[in-house]
């Protein structure tokens, strides 16, 4: 009855990422200057970020991308990770679904947020670059790409929106023992920054502002590069270790997913895991269903529209064609930090579209008490953003059971909840809601912006 | 160039725990009834502990004990642990010396206490027992009690240090997520707590009167059992699976230690890891140094007097023999919270009085410069107590330079430092200190023991 892990050898970590846009028969739509209105090129991306990311944000073509070596001796820092057969939670929930979750909570930042960190730093540092910088909401992407940065002798500045810096201070202590310049935002370091303080001198931050200090500064900073940990179609095509590991640990285990469930903010983790089972229902082989589970604070997958959006609050990214909310909307606090962006980025959004993933949107309450029955059966306390899959994962299990079922779940543990413990220590005093969005305040922010159909 | 992992299959979960009174020629000297002045039998500890481990703990003869099934089973949602060659901090130092670490930190609750805590709640299950009580400083081993507790369906109550209780609100959620109560120490739950709260209504409590408070609990609720985590017997023999793995990894790195490093508070890792090398010392066949690492401002090893002495503040235990500063003893307020504890247990005292291992002593600022150093090469943030062996194992790593000699050096991370990011924060502030005690203080508190010899 105990539940069982499915451990692979450190040969078994991939040797190349998994490009899911090669066997897209509808492919994602172009990235769009929104001065010109024209799609963008690979070329016009080199000022920003890395070249080898800028040409896999614009590869269409290959199916497998190659993981560099250096890359995959820093992987095995913490890689394979562990895909471990649920069945505690099996046996509390009495349902015949066998359920699985591929555990990423046991890097040394305690999430799925190196894969890509690792990768991007070392883009950086093969093609000269000195300096990166980023920005980050409740910390966990810039506490990964701060190990990677230093690993790599990458100098890293980092801009944490100034609430999270002020109310999440392991992450931010983390960050710097990393040895990472932590910069609360609004800053006075750039002109956005000293724009909006001097404009609103009490305003707390937003990742909007932050991602647009960022900006700025690698713009403005000789041999600087700028990092982005999730959205983009390098950041998923990065995760994608996670999945080809996945599936070969079901392998072993004798057994193929007929759900496979991550939660989704801005798709980085759900990428990772779903597009190497996703491969096969493109060709034809298998018929897994996928599903992303967000915020219903942040729905936007499942409430959001189709349309041309920018990436940021402040509108200085190319225009990005997606499922969003507005590049305006303002999520509630929830706790679930990780998942509180308007957009679904390009690919995950196609797909949507084409009715080939499925997405649920899940309150907050749910979430933490399906993160209080994992704890107290497998032993792991999730992160608050990783329990909106385990949510989603208890519905199915659930309805298996009224089914009668004999079900096949995969779920992503994207990390652990250690760094966030004062999140459940509000949901055990009850100081936790649920918070609903208005069609009228979707309509509002999503207005203006440019259907794709 | 970049560090090595050594991995175990889960096959390779040790079958028996290693007990290494059994191989000692002089045995240490046993625990006494402080009123009678007589020796204690296993059977005096009935009341208190659960029967197997009062067995364990007065067993002298048998070299190997089988771990339970249920406990292996257990012990594979984190074991096998990795062991991994340092080679970036190899680097950073410049050192011909090799460094590995046994990765403990990589359990679900971030350290090395799980592996007693699963065997001793496991224990008390099969004994019938239903509520169990323990007390904790710092949390460590309360949040490992809380998740193996859980597990087994026990009932679990915690004394946690007020000062804690207060200040590290995120080990208090931990235990809590897991389903512990967790009960602020001193408390108006128990005669004790009530005395102190009426004597000195402001205390903010200590380990020793948690403990008092936990015995008492223990001895006035039926069917409840007493747990502690540390200092006795049967805690380091269930610990020993660390050394046992390391040993099969030292193998496949085709290597052996010269030197073994462990943080030191009440021993439990750091006899996890020596014991099982230390035993080839005993056979002859090995001249391992054993080092354990304990923090300048609570150096018991290194600079205490050997007695008979209490393992409580307030005296309610068996006298036992070991290094101690005086069971009045209060060491400073460092961070590293689980290595502030006054006496040496028997076992590793006698060890030491024999001169079969050693010990150093190491001041704070030294231990979170070490820590930092680590961070910033092997990725990992490592837990203030575990930071202790880290600086002994540098020095050691300089010393190798110095006199140009390539040696094999091993060293316990016991857990990360996720959930103390405080401490580091407060480093980075340059807000900590080095802590020394006096001769007189250590003098004063130990004049009035009875000495051993």
């Amino acid at each position: 009855m105990e539940s069982k892990k499915f451990l692979l050898n450190e040969k078994d970590i991939p040797q190349v990422w998994y490009n899911v846009i090669a066997d897209m028969k509808v492919k994602p739509r172009p990235l769009i200057n929104p001065g010109t209105k024209q799609p963008l090129k690979a070329e016009d991306l080199y000022p920003l970020f890395a070249k080898a990311c800028a040409d896999q944000e614009m590869n269409y073509t290959d199916r497998f991308i190659e993981i560099p070596d250096e890359v995959r001796e820093l992987y095995r820092i913490y890689r394979p990770t562990p895909l471990v057969r649920a069945r505690a939670l099996e046996k509390a929930l009495d349902t015949p679904a066998h359920i699985y979750f591929k555990n990423e909570s046991v890097s040394p930042v305690g999430s799925h947020k190196l894969n890509s960190a690792i990768a991007q730093a070392y883009y950086c540092k093969a093609e000269g670059v000195t300096n990166i910088t980023t920005e980050t909401g409740a910390g966990q992407w810039g506490a990964a790409l701060s190990m990677a940065a230093k690993h790599f002798g990458l100098e890293l500045a980092v801009y944490m929106v100034k609430i999270s810096y002020e109310q999440k201070p392991y992450r931010r202590s983390i960050m710097q023992t990393y040895g990472a310049e932590v910069i609360a935002s609004p800053s006075m370091s750039t002109k956005a920054g000293r724009k909006i303080i001097t404009d609103h001198p009490n305003y707390s931050g937003s990742l909007g502002t932050a991602i647009s200090e960022a900006v700025e500064l690698a713009m403005s900073t000789p041999n600087c590069k700028y990092v982005l940990g999730s959205v983009l179609n390098h950041v998923a095509l990065h995760q994608t270790v996670i999945g080809l590991e996945a599936e070969k640990q079901m392998e072993l285990a004798g057994e193929y997913p007929d759900t496979v469930i991550a939660c989704f903010g801005g798709g980085s983790n759900f990428s990772g895991l779903a597009f190497p089972f996703l491969r096969h229902n493109l060709s034809g082989e298998r018929n897994t269903r996928f599903i992303a589970a967000e915020p219903s604070s942040c729905p936007k997958l499942t409430r959001g529209e189709f349309q041309y959006d920018f990436g940021d609050e402040a509108g200085y990214t190319p225009l990005i064609p997606m499922y969003t909310l507005g590049h305006n909307f303002s999520p509630a606090n929830i706790h679930a930090g990780g998942l509180r962006y308007h957009g679904g980025g390009a690919i995950v959004s196609q797909l949507k579209h084409d009715g080939l993933i499925d997405a649920v949107d899940i309150p907050q309450l749910e979430t933490f008490e399906a993160a209080t029955l994992f704890a107290r059966t497998e032993g792991i306390i999730p992160a608050p953003e990783s329990s909106h899959a385990i949510a989603a994962t208890i519905r199915e299990a659930l309805k298996a059971r009224e089914a009668g079922e004999q079900r096949v779940i995969l779920f992503n543990l994207s990390g652990h909840g250690l760094i966030d413990m004062t999140a459940y220590d509000r949901y055990f005093s009850n100081d936790l809601a649920n918070y609903e969005v208005g069609d009228d305040e979707i309509r509002r922010n999503t207005a203006q912006l440019e259907k794709i159909i």
